[in-house]
């Protein structure tokens, strides 16, 4: 029976464009392929500096995993290897769904990168952002199945969080604050901040490692900085908009019992269960013909989308701006020599 | 003094179009009719061949009672009743409020027709369609008090789903996996798909049979086919955005218990209790004023309700394109062959 | 490290416009003020006819207490005082947050007063639902952080809430019924209807005596009325579209765990833990750089205030209209006289 749906589905073809939503490309799922070789177990691998993708060919999922130590934070490079690696995925047509977890023990992603704003020119600071934008796109926008496997841990994250200084006197407020605000029990336990939550709510459904001590939020706003509108729609059609109310305007970092309770992730289970649970649920989601549910999802959070495509250049020109002045300039400098201090 | 409610509620009159809402059409309650026949109880009934409408006057509340068999099943003849039935309620000065529910032993309703689907002309075809639209229109726009009264039940509904096959392959898929998925158990539990959620998510307050078997949702994807935007926003209005967005990529069927939690119903009672609860819960929502509450109403939908009138002709042609595909149509004919056989 | 943190806030000067969100106005805390007297413990006394304001120029918090006895009903001299104290505070560099509570114990806020709608000119009563909209823009708008400590209790409202008749017959239907409605066990509990829920639902927090007597809601059609569109759309944004429609159809008043549930109140506390959870609750908004917290929280409120801004002429004058017609000011004048005889 299972061997039939696979059958069918790949002989299956054609667009769907009912109810006036544009249809989505079709991907046939190599079912020629996935014929020859059924009984053979077929697994491809392609690993780039930062991250290893495994496509399990029989049962079309990819796993991600995101390996640059030491916390997995998002730099141009990282953030363009990751959307390449999307687009490989989804022009795949093996692959039907993909799980975003970490290979780093005890990290998930630490957030944006502090060094790709610091002592750029702006075409840099420009292409980072865009960078940014890009793969949440990728991910938002994704037809594959996205899972999150969220194996956040211990390590503290202050290094790379997305740190937009208005003035000096603040750089020196937030490098004073951090260790308390992100770390409250110095430097135990690690989080999930602001970067990485959002890589998380991107994805169709998140699982998250049940330990009291994890946590996972927005906490830009701790931080003296703002999360762009794209970060607030997100939260908002995955918590509602009360909750993101709260949490944006205090930068909240939930603990797991919290993040479960108002559907920030969707499952909590033992550190150790999360790869076989992601699994687990990932074949649920594709016992669902693909073409009907990506139609289903691209109606959902097309207009998310498009909000996006539609300002995305004004977003950038700002972010440019803001990260430009030579107060943040200022700002960022000295809290880079601060961490530095810090780790000597 | 629930007699000088009563009394009061009749004489009062006139439009009321405070703060910019379009006033809805006043309906005066027939009060010197009450009055003379107060004390002898008053019912009146009208039987069509597939719902029967009784009216008591004396409390203002009709209950329509859908009484296809098998099934509840939702083709052209029954939903144009349907409508006629709604729009008699609807200008009738007696009524306030309705109950909707269904004569057939555990069954509500098993959704859309397939067989309005194959084989037609696509004038049909449309007709068909517009007369989906139009039952959801008057009921979601109803200024009556509306009460689904949800006693579903063991009988499997694979007969009647809305099956929108995009290829010859597909159909067989779905043949053999449909057994599967609308009815685990092999035929049991009934369930309330598709066209049977619509219609309780479109009235004011929903309450199911609470029986651990049941299960109640919008299951279209599990079947390769999308809800359409209305359905989806109907969804949205009702259990929010992320639930909608979870519900509908998986085309989920949510047991009783689940639905109460997620808001999808409001209230689970024993199923010899379904029809007091719904007249007692009346009662309560008709001690609210008529025009202050149908204009709250109106203020709350009419966005929905403007989203399907504008574009309703173009839901239409996207409805019928689709179904005359030869494919979709060689697929109807060979599902509906199928069931036959499993009939026979 | 607390010291510090305040240092710097109050040295950090200009404006952040991170991703095109205009910014607000900065306001710096007058930090060489607080240097200067930090030692020493200085507060400031406003006391106006209805209402007295507390600034606590170390914590920078405000208290506003509502005195307007016998049960704080917002007429338009209680209201411009309203606003002109949140104008004064939103300008003081010292204060960074507004506590709005009660001084007459027992009563948050009864609602709109009647007597600002029986025998005005149109004039006063444009100039009464005006001062209406700009307390609620003042306080959803705010800059500050500001918090609910709503310390309802036993007194009936009755007196004073906003009753638009549709005619004669309405008005008597309603004097029979609001002891009913509002004071379910004679004059025993009070509430917080209509017009204070909507303080509270402006505000960024919600703290509410716990006392299963008590209750709040927006109760407009219990009483034949319809909140205005942006009650409803503050509502949504507090306990979501499902549960507003709900709510504002029957007019609903929700005990202290149910307001809990829904989300229409943050916390429940003891009533003589009010002000301390209070300005606890407050400190923890405070420990937020003020500017972040600002762009965020206008981030999400500024669509919801941009509506009323833009249809604040036609609300008044739909306001008006209805108010000025011959049938709802003799209701009004029934319902008056009814109230005084009571009273006597």
């Amino acid at each position: 029976m299972a061997a039939l749906w696979n059958v069918m589905r790949g002989l299956c073809s054609g667009h769907l464009s009912l109810y006036g939503i544009k249809s989505l490309q079709y991907k046939p799922t190599g079912i020629l392929c996935q014929l020859l070789c059924k009984s053979s177990y077929q697994r491809r691998l392609f690993t780039n500096k930062n991250m290893m993708v495994e496509l399990d060919s029989n049962t079309g999922v990819a796993v991600i995993q995101m390996k640059k130590p030491p916390v997995n934070s998002l730099n141009l490079e990282f953030l363009t290897e990751f959307a390449i690696n999307m687009e490989k995925l989804e022009m795949d047509r093996e692959c039907r769904g993909v799980v975003l977890t970490s290979s780093i023990p005890k990290i998930f992603s630490a957030g944006l990168d502090i060094n790709e704003m610091y002592g750029k020119t702006p075409e840099h600071t420009g292409e980072f952002w865009r960078a940014v934008q890009e793969i949440w796109l990728k991910l938002y926008g994704s037809n594959l199945v996205t899972i999150a496997a969220i194996n956040v841990s211990r390590i503290c994250s202050i290094l790379l969080l997305p740190v937009h200084f208005t003035s000096f006197e603040q750089s020196i407020q937030k490098i004073e604050c951090l260790p308390q605000i992100i770390c409250p029990a110095t430097s135990e336990p690690g989080a999930s901040p602001a970067g990485g939550c959002l890589l998380a709510m991107a994805c169709d459904y998140r699982i998250m490692a049940d330990n009291p001590k994890y946590a996972i939020g927005l906490n830009e706003t701790k931080l003296g900085i703002v999360a762009p509108f794209w970060f607030k729609d997100t939260m908002i059609n995955v918590i509602g908009r009360r909750a993101t109310e709260h949490s944006l305007q205090l930068g909240l970092m939930y603990s797991t019992s919290e993040a479960l309770k108002i559907g920030l992730v969707d499952q909590l289970v033992a550190q150790d269960k999360i790869m076989t649970t992601a699994l687990s649920v990932m074949s649920e989601w594709l016992a669902i013909p693909d073409h009907a549910r990506q139609i289903t999802k691209s109606m959902m959070r097309k207009p998310t989308l498009d909000q996006l495509l539609t300002n995305r250049e004004s977003d950038i020109q700002n972010f440019v701006n803001f990260i430009s002045k030579d107060s943040i300039q200022k700002s960022l400098q000295l809290y880079l020599e601060m961490l530095r201090q810090r780790k000597g």
